[in-house]
């Protein structure tokens, strides 16, 4: 098992976790919870896959996936209270998670040759749409209408990876400097309150 | 025409009446009707298929499915008052038809190699995702986080089956009692609005 | 480049346009107008290829429809006062938009060997489902639970385009018949506020 392997597991298991926690008061139950964890955990890059028509999806060919959802949505069940707190903490994974599913949802769809814009497109998709999808069917706001500077943090990220990659930067190296720009942006951007400028100004 | 496949059109005939029935005074025109009709009878096998890449989907490869629920949506324009009024004849019908369906995506994800538990997480998307796509599209808080175990029944009666094909059961005989047990499950919950536990106890 | 090409990435540029003018206030940043623009000039095309299961979605193959979408929510962002007060001219790009996307639809569903009945409503899908989709997006009413005789106009136009073209009209003729049906009944229907008739009389 490659430590990328480990990540991956590890980001669902976190994915899943936030996407289990934010859920309301009105349908929290178990199998409430374990939904919302799959739909953020999977959301993003299924519908990248389906796009690109790149079968089989990723949870469906390799279970520890699945496994890794079921274990974040037993944590989030177990110890909900105590991490309905950790505001911040889960903001730090939430963080963490989708700077690295960016990168790495350009990297898949570059590897299944479409162009960098498409590619820089999926791989925002692949690290947003599991949280949009979680809203629609929740009936909340979609996150990437409401936070400070969110889905556009990943594109900045995509687009930098992109650029570094057409220079031959070595690919973990791109990987760790693309995710951290994310990071970064999204750090500020929150800590400031930062947001893009909106149209009736 | 085999008896499995007249329940399978019969099954979208009362999925579509259901699915044409719920929808709000705001927007119950014949084409509004229809369209949630199609949403609630085709959108749980059509997101199976899309997710499992396998094409063509059954109701466009089978123009009797299509047919079935235009017949199911001019059946709920024509008797909507009457129909309206038998909630307790129409919980039947969903709850059958939930569980034949359940059943049928479990058989469907199985025929095309998947492992057991993606083809229990398939067996329940394929029953109940027509309706949380439904309620999702008219602003409807999605019925699998309002009502008593719905979606969790779905889940026991696909893994019922997988045990009983693991043992070989023939499988009418299997499909009968996996079947039969959401069947059970839903009504013994609804009778006695039975719910999982849930997050703050 | 064709006329057919160049009014193809026209319309999406409306598309666009009208999709990202439509976003409310408390979601109106650039990302946010441009991400609803995007959504509602690909939506209903890209849902009709993945249901087809035809690969690779237009947009993905040919990058010239991203660029008409930037282009679109760009030009969304910077005249956006003066857009707003344009509803009629906005109502009259959406129609055109709508007419034309509906038979495109048709003939690309066609092209894939489906029978006539699954045609037209891929047909009303390619034309209807991206604005549908930004609704969800945006916690809106979808526009076909809205509007005055809407997806039924465009129904009513690939049906025209259907019956057509089993009697060998030439396509092109063809085409602007069908799509000016469309036109003309969604123009009626605005202005004499019609509707079908619905379930409650």
């Amino acid at each position: 098992m490659t430590l990328q392997y480990a990540l991956e597991l590890l980001g669902t298991f976190f994915f899943a976790i936030s996407g289990a926690i934010v859920i309301r008061d009105q349908h929290n139950d178990l199998f409430g919870a374990t939904f919302t964890g799959f739909v953020t955990a999977i959301g993003g890059g299924t519908l990248r896959d389906m796009m690109l028509g790149s079968y089989p999806l990723v949870w469906i060919g390799d279970i520890n996936f699945v496994y890794s959802i079921l274990a974040g949505a037993v944590v989030a069940y177990l110890f909900f209270k105590s991490l309905a707190r950790l505001t911040r903490t889960l903001l730090v994974f939430d963080t963490l998670g989708i700077s690295f599913f960016t990168i790495l949802g350009v990297e898949k769809a570059l590897s299944l040759g479409v162009r960098p814009e498409i590619a820089a497109i999926m791989g925002m998709f692949s690290a947003i749409m599991g949280g949009v999808i979680r809203d629609v069917l929740t009936n909340e706001t979609p996150v990437l209408f409401r936070k400070e500077i969110y889905a556009t943090a990943c594109l900045m990220g995509a687009i930098l990876y992109l650029v570094l990659y057409r220079f031959d930067v070595d690919r973990n190296i791109n990987l760790l400097i693309s995710s951290g720009i994310i990071l970064i942006i999204r750090f500020v951007a929150v800590k400031y309150h930062l947001a893009l400028p909106n149209f009736k100004r």
